[in-house]
């Protein structure tokens, strides 16, 4: 059998035992979190929410990205969420190989060149990436100031958060 | 308490019960799949996914934006994901504005214009727009013709998946 119909026979598992029909579509607590796609990064677990609390968002690497960006405006301005969390991770697939690098194997491999993805985004400094990706919340125009943007490195072999500070961030920026 | 100091806090209890750190990057089950940002939407839930299995790409719709396909490639052709699923649902917030309403209420409001995002991605079909986002995947020139691509709607009243046929996407391309 596929993964794909093994994890349909889980939904219907699911469905059997569902209770969330009451639920209504603004995150009842007014938060949205940007993250890696990693499979290691189980979200909700991780910060103890519940379906129905957070908007979640993820993408290679966690990166505010401007699919990020469109997703966090409408987070915000159409569902009402008040605080932002961006999460990257040790040990991340995005340390381990250079945008150009990538870029010419797939031309290579495939014998294509296309232009989406303009970028990749791979990273050599989790921390520094972290900050970068905060500062570009706090900078995009339509996301107001008053919404807090923190930034943390999940470690995936003790499971816990560490914050990243600002500092080096606006002294880059 | 803001959200974010309570989230951390259920971290530290998730950190002193974690027994994921053997897991390695690669997804076990060899799966991604690209969903919407929905709170109602715990996609590891609603698949019976575990922690380390698949790769979970979230932004608002579950758009196969240039971002998603970007994570796609990098999850095929980095860590080794073969099969794919695209989840949009009912009652999801893109069916609830048009883009340019959108621009121009934010344009008024923070006195501001932008062009990132350059599109929000609000569709008035959700059935038509998974056939749509089904359609991105295949179509893109560096992710293979082998793997396969199954779009699904999913019931935020009944926790169940739909499956969305190919025969309009293929009709309108």
């Amino acid at each position: 059998m596929s993964v794909t119909n093994e994890v349909l026979k889980a939904n219907e598992t699911y469905a059997q035992n569902f209770n969330f029909g009451h639920l209504s579509m603004p995150p009842a607590r007014k938060l949205a979190i940007v993250a890696c796609m990693d499979a290691r990064l189980t979200v909700e677990q991780i910060l103890g929410l519940k379906t129905g609390e957070a908007h979640i968002i993820r993408n290679a690497g966690g990166i505010v990205s401007e699919d990020a960006l469109r997703s966090l405006i409408i987070s915000h301005h159409l569902l009402g969420t008040e605080e932002f969390i961006i999460i990257n991770h040790t040990d991340c697939g995005m340390l381990t190989f250079k945008d150009q690098d990538l870029r010419t194997q797939l031309e290579e491999k495939t014998g294509t060149t296309t232009t989406e993805p303009a970028h990749f985004h791979a990273f050599g400094n989790v921390e520094e990436n972290v900050r970068r990706q905060v500062q570009r919340v706090k900078s995009h125009p339509w996301l107001p100031k008053h919404i807090p943007v923190r930034g943390f490195v999940y470690d995936v072999k003790t499971g816990r958060l560490h914050e990243v500070g600002e500092e080096a961030a606006q002294i880059a920026s």
